[in-house]
């Protein structure tokens, strides 16, 4: 995601440079041309810059803004691309006075991590959540949803503890029940493997999230671990209305209930 | 599924005729080049035909078969492309003696019904499941084979309780699931309507076959009853374990969980 970020802002602005743990992740993004310069030096992120974007887990975003945030200078915008915000708004109000902190959050992404992965074009048309704190000056607010529009991305302003309910149904509920089909369907490949043959584009839809990388969800829901289970709770609620209506073969009903949910996604595609 | 059945095998037999309940479905059919001729006289099914497949929603096939089948003359082909199969096959058991019952079902598909949507190419590549019965004769066996690679799919033959339990677990339950989130959606967004707006790609593909036709749906999940509420609770099973690991925030255990199902999900892929 950070690798797509630079590549989308380069040339929107004076210089991008890309910090990060690894020397070859830096020499891959400066041959793919993706950052005017870069370094591995972590601390560098509090010198001189006027934006500086967190694109790690949510729990090393939490780490580094405690680690580094003593350093950052006044005026300079603190921003991150963490899938769950709560953490990371409460790290960023630690930061000094006068640094300006918005969370981040862009709805769109790939299965697949690493700068070999990168494509500036995944902002293109995306929603970009953001998450300003009381204490973010208009100025800096203003220069982040220039910087989401410069890209191709809509601003979604949205506050933290919002964000991370939200998503928690749209996006973290959805990984798991991928994940949970496809044990379902290791569970029935144990006593009869042609289950596998006979999976269709449908199943391959359904478990797509599932190949997502593994560090980075569990990250993700364990940051975001009361949401993610009252939105299960739901979920399974509905099911088991499903799952009666059809052990009691009530047609109507049940032709009802598919009905109302199918109208509304036809409604949203 | 019908219509892109007689395209796929117009020009591999001597003749194709559609028969359906409206005159314009012929006429459609008849436009768009995918039957040689057509009536909807459906009781002419029963006379003179080498091979009759049936495309109607399960309980119609049954139905039509208790209807037709004593008219069937010997050696004549009786298939189905009925999507659960126990059903079908029990009724195929009460055909005339010497008339050859195979049951089948094409693992593949659109979520759009209909004359209109029918596509020949949907078959290749594809995999195609027969159910031939104790009686049914090496001849036909080997009919029905051909017909299937003659319009590009691979058959799989099964018994039909083993295909109904197969489906349960990677189309029907998958379904449900798709629904059931849906209406998560539409839980969450009664207090919050902007969860539409934040709902991306994974949302999207998550919930694609809640829009599948609910006539149809229905049919297969009441046809298919038990199988599927196993399937469910066998997926319930296995979410609560995925819930349980993060309620306790054992993130190794988590980890590990979702390692085996990524590596699963990532070799099918």
């Amino acid at each position: 995601m950070g690798g797509s970020l630079a590549g989308a802002l380069r040339g929107q602005c004076d210089a991008v440079v890309g910090v990060a743990r690894r020397a070859e992740t830096i020499d891959t993004a400066l041959e793919r041309g993706l950052i005017d310069g870069g370094t591995t030096e972590l601390r560098s992120v509090t010198q001189g810059f006027d934006v500086v974007i967190f694109a790690v887990p949510v729990r090393a975003i939490v780490r580094m803004l405690h680690e580094f945030g003593p350093a950052f200078q006044p005026g300079c915008l603190v921003m991150d691309l963490g899938s769950t915000k709560t953490h990371i708004v409460a790290a960023m109000e630690t930061l000094p006075r006068g640094v300006q902190p918005i969370g981040g959050h862009p709805m769109c992404g790939k299965e697949t991590a690493g700068i070999e992965s990168a494509d500036p074009s995944i902002y293109s048309g995306c929603a970009f959540v953001l998450t300003p704190l009381l204490r973010t000056s208009d100025e800096a607010r203003t220069l982040s949803l220039e910087l989401v529009q410069s890209i191709g991305g809509y601003p979604l302003v949205l506050a933290p503890d919002r964000h991370d309910r939200l998503v928690a149904t749209v996006s973290h509920l959805p990984y798991l029940i991928a994940c949970a089909l496809v044990a379902t369907g290791q569970d029935a490949a144990a006593s009869d493997p042609a289950v596998w043959e006979i999976a269709a584009s449908g199943f391959s839809d359904m478990t797509r999230l599932s190949a997502s990388d593994v560090t980075m969800m569990s990250d993700i829901l364990l940051t975001n671990r009361d949401e993610v289970l009252r939105a299960f709770n739901v979920f399974e609620g509905q099911f088991r209305n499903l799952a009666q209506l059809l052990t009691s073969s009530d047609e109507t009903g049940l032709q009802a209930a598919l009905s109302s949910v199918r109208d509304c996604r036809v409604e949203l595609s």
